[in-house]
C-alpha cells in the first residue's frame, strides 16, 4: 500500500466504527484481534462508554492505568487516604511509606501562600508609548464594566480580576508589549473563565483603538492565561528531630546525609531535574485521579525550578535546633470544579474519598503527596539504593512477560528474594523450573 | 470517626477486596454506590483485571482515559496514524489538524541528534583530589570488566557505557564530586540498566577504595539516572513558502504574524511555558498511548527549556529565501522495549499502528506530534483566538453535565453555533427548551 492511500478526508466525521474499519485495513493488515482489542477495553454499559468518548475526538477505546490509594496521610491534622493514578511501579508504595514514616511526628504541614493566576494580551504597538498607556488607563474601568456579564458569577464566589497592568516588553522584542491580567479563580482551575475574558477584552481594544490613533498601529497577536503561575503556590513540610531520625532509621549520620543529597540536588540541575521527577510522580498521580491537568501542572513546576540562573530543586532540607527540616515549593493551578473533575466518574470518587476539598485544601494534599514522594525516593538513595524496591516490582513484570503461572512466579519470587532480577536471569532460572 | 482511626497498618498486604471495604467504611460511609463505581471499572475477565493491578501497588480499580488516534501525520516520507491518550478536549482534533495542514508541504521532517543518556554516582570526598583521581583511573578499567555479566546484552545490541568521567563541583558544595557516566541504550528507556551499573559501581567503589585511603574519605550519597538528558534529543522541522501559506489561509501576513508569535515565546517565559505546554499536550499523550513515563519526558523537556539564563520556548520560527520555518528541538528519553510498552495490551496495539517503530523512530514521531499540536494552537491563537474551539468541546461537556438528551444537545449546539458557551447561559438555553 502506498503512502497516499493512508492520507484520509474527513476522519474525524466518521463514526467510531468505521474509524476502527479504517484504521485496521489501513494501518493493521485488517487484523480482526486488533479490533477485538479495542472492543475489550469499552465498557459493557453503552451510555458510560459514551461518556467517556465524548471527552476528546477520535475516540476508538479506553486507555486504563491503574487506579489505586496510598493511606495514611496526615495533612494539617487531618488524615487521608489520597487516590493515585500511574503506571509507574513503585510510586504508590513509595508515598505509602513516605506518608507513615512523617505521620508520628504530626504529618505534613501545609499552606497556600496564593491562588493569583496570570493571563496576557500579547501585542506588538507601533505608535507612542504614552499614547498606548492613556488608552489603557481610560479603557481599563470601561472595559471592566463591560465585562460584568462574564466576570459577575466569578465575583460571587471571590474572584475575578484582580489587576490589569501595560507591561513594556520592548528591550526583548521591537514593539512588544503585554498587558497582564492577575486573577482569582477560586475552585475553578480557570483557563475558560480567564482565557474568556482575555479575548473579550483584545476584540475591545481592536474596536477602540481607533478613537487614539490609527488601528494598524495596535497588533494583537494573542491573547491567553499562562502556565507559569509563580504565586499560585502552595509550601509544604515534615520535620522531625535529628535524634528521632537516626534511632527510628537505625542509621547514624541519617539526617546529615539527607541534607547533603538535597544539597546536591540543589546545585547540580542534572539531579534536580531527576530529584523533581520525584515529586512529580507523586503529584501528577493525584493530578490525574481528581481530573486535572498534568500537562499544565508540569509546566508550571519546572518553569518555576528554571526561572532563575540555571535550573534547581523544588524542595530544600535544612538543620536547625537539631531538626531535619523539608520543605517543598511547588506552584500548582488545579481546580475542583469544572473541567473532568465532575464529568469523570473516578474523579468524582477521588475527590468524595478526600472529603470534597475546595481548591486550597487539593492544593496542600497534592503537595503533601509531592514531598512523601521525594522524601521516599530520596531515603532510598541514600539508604539501600533504589534498585531494590524497584526490582520487587520489576521483577513481577518480567515474570508477567515470561507468563509465569502463580505457581511459577511464587517459586522465582523465592530464588530472587536477595538476588537482584534481570530478564536473562528470572528467563534462565524459569527455564530450569519447567525442565524439572 | 476520630483522625487515629483513619491510620492503617499493612494496608498494602490486604486484598483487594479488603482494601476496598477499609477505605469505603472509613472514608465512604460505607456506600455501597461507591464500591459500585469502582467495580464498573474492573474488567470482566480476572486475568486481564489482574494484568492491569498488578503494574502497581494497592490498586483498586482502572482509570479510564480515552484513547484516540489523529491521521495523517506525514514524518519523514512515510503516513501515520497516531495513538493520543488525553483527557483534554481539542488535543487531538489540533493534532489532526496540524498533521493535515503541513501534509501538503511535504510534512514532518525530523531526525534524532543523540540517544545518549546520562547517570552520575554522587559523592563526597575529603581526601586529596589527585589521590581520587588516581582511583577513579586505576579502577574504571577494572570495574568495565567486572559489570560485563550486565553490559553483555546490551553491548550485543549496540549499547553500553559510553564514558566515565570524574567531575569537580566543589565551588558548588564542599567536597562535592560526581562520577559521570554516559550511557546508550538503543530500544529501551533504559532506567533499569543505568540504575543497576551504577548502584553496582559504587559497592564497587566502596570495597576497593581502601587500598587507596581511609574508607570514610568517600561518602557516596547516591547513583541514579539522570532524567536531564540534553543530548539524547530530537529535531523536526516543518516548512513552506510564505506566500502558499498567505493564499491557504487567507491570511496577509500570516507567517510573519507566526513569526511574532513564536519570537514572543522565545523572549518572555510567561508565554513559553504555556507555549510548551502546547507542545508536550501531543507529545504526552504519544508517550502515555506507547507505555512511556510521561514525568520523565516533561521533566527532561522543561529542564531543557529552563537550562540557561531564564526560561525559554522549546521551537523556534525562522523567516528564510520567503519561507516559513518551524523548528523544535525536544530531548526524549523513550523505549520501544522493556517497560510498561509490551506489557500494557494497548501500549503494545500502539506500537503495532506505528509499524513497530525502534526508539529513534518513535522519537521522530512524537516530536512531529509535538511540533502539529504546537503549530496548530499558535495558529488558533493568532487567527480566531481559542477559545471558539475549545467552545465547542466545551460545549459538549456542559450539555453533559446539565444532563442534555442527545435531541436537546441538538438543539442547543444549533444556538451556540455563534455564541461563546457558558454553564449559565446554556442552562438558561436548556431550561428554556424543556419548558416548551
Amino acid at each position: 500500500m502506498s503512502g497516499q492511500e493512508k492520507f484520509v478526508e474527513g476522519f474525524s466525521k466518521k463514526s467510531k466504527a468505521e474509524k476502527i474499519r479504517w484504521l485496521t485495513a489501513h494501518y493493521l493488515n485488517n487484523d480482526s484481534r486488533a479490533v477485538e482489542r479495542l472492543m475489550r477495553y469499552w465498557h459493557t454499559d453503552k451510555e458510560i462508554q459514551e461518556r467517556h468518548e465524548n471527552f476528546i475526538e477520535n475516540t476508538l477505546s479506553n486507555y486504563w492505568l491503574p487506579y489505586a490509594v496510598a493511606p495514611n496521610f496526615l495533612v494539617n491534622g487531618r488524615v487521608y487516604a489520597v487516590p493515585m493514578v500511574t503506571e509507574e511501579s513503585s510510586v504508590v508504595a513509595a508515598a505509602a511509606k513516605g506518608a507513615k514514616f512523617w505521620y508520628r511526628y504530626g504529618g505534613f504541614h501545609a499552606r497556600v501562600l496564593s491562588t493569583v493566576k496570570y493571563g496576557h494580551i500579547h501585542f506588538i504597538y507601533k505608535n507612542d508609548p504614552e499614547k498606548l498607556k492613556n488608552f489603557v488607563d481610560e479603557t481599563t474601568p470601561l472595559f471592566m464594566e463591560r465585562l460584568r456579564p462574564f466576570t459577575a458569577n466569578m465575583e460571587k464566589r471571590g474572584g475575578g480580576i484582580l489587576s490589569v497592568e501595560l507591561e513594556d516588553l520592548r528591550h526583548k522584542l521591537p514593539g512588544y508589549f503585554t498587558l497582564t491580567f492577575r486573577f482569582e479563580t477560586v475552585d475553578s482551575m480557570g483557563a475558560n473563565f480567564i482565557n474568556t475574558i482575555l479575548e473579550e477584552w483584545s476584540d475591545y481594544m481592536r474596536e477602540k483603538y481607533p478613537d487614539y490613533g490609527p488601528a494598524e498601529d495596535l497588533d494583537i497577536v494573542m491573547s491567553i492565561l499562562s502556565n507559569h503561575n509563580p504565586e499560585c503556590r502552595v509550601r509544604v513540610e515534615v520535620e522531625a528531630p535529628v535524634e528521632d531520625l537516626e534511632r527510628q532509621t537505625g542509621l547514624e549520620g541519617y539526617a546529615a546525609k539527607m541534607k547533603t543529597a538535597f544539597d546536591m540536588a540543589r546545585v547540580n540541575p542534572f539531579r534536580a531535574v531527576t530529584h523533581n521527577k520525584g515529586i512529580m510522580n507523586g503529584v501528577d498521580a493525584v493530578v490525574l485521579a481528581t481530573g486535572n491537568d498534568f500537562r499544565a501542572v508540569e509546566a508550571g513546576a519546572h518553569a518555576y525550578a528554571g526561572k532563575d540562573e540555571g535550573y534547581t530543586s523544588l524542595s530544600r532540607a535544612f538543620l536547625e535546633n537539631g531538626r531535619l527540616v523539608l520543605r517543598l515549593d511547588l506552584p500548582l493551578a488545579v481546580g475542583t470544579v469544572g473541567g473532568m473533575t465532575g464529568l469523570h466518574p473516578l474523579a468524582d470518587l477521588s475527590m468524595e474519598i478526600l472529603g470534597r476539598p475546595d481548591a486550597r485544601r487539593l492544593m496542600n494534599i497534592m503537595a503533601s503527596v509531592g514531598l512523601a514522594q521525594n522524601f521516599s525516593a530520596v531515603h532510598s538513595l541514600v539508604t539501600e539504593g533504589i534498585q531494590k524496591g524497584h526490582m520487587k516490582m520489576h521483577l513481577q513484570n518480567i515474570l508477567m512477560r515470561l507468563d509465569a503461572t502463580p505457581g511459577e512466579a511464587a517459586q522465582i519470587r523465592k530464588i530472587f528474594e536477595n538476588r537482584k532480577a534481570h530478564v536473562h536471569s528470572v528467563k534462565e532460572a524459569l527455564e530450569k523450573l519447567r525442565k524439572k
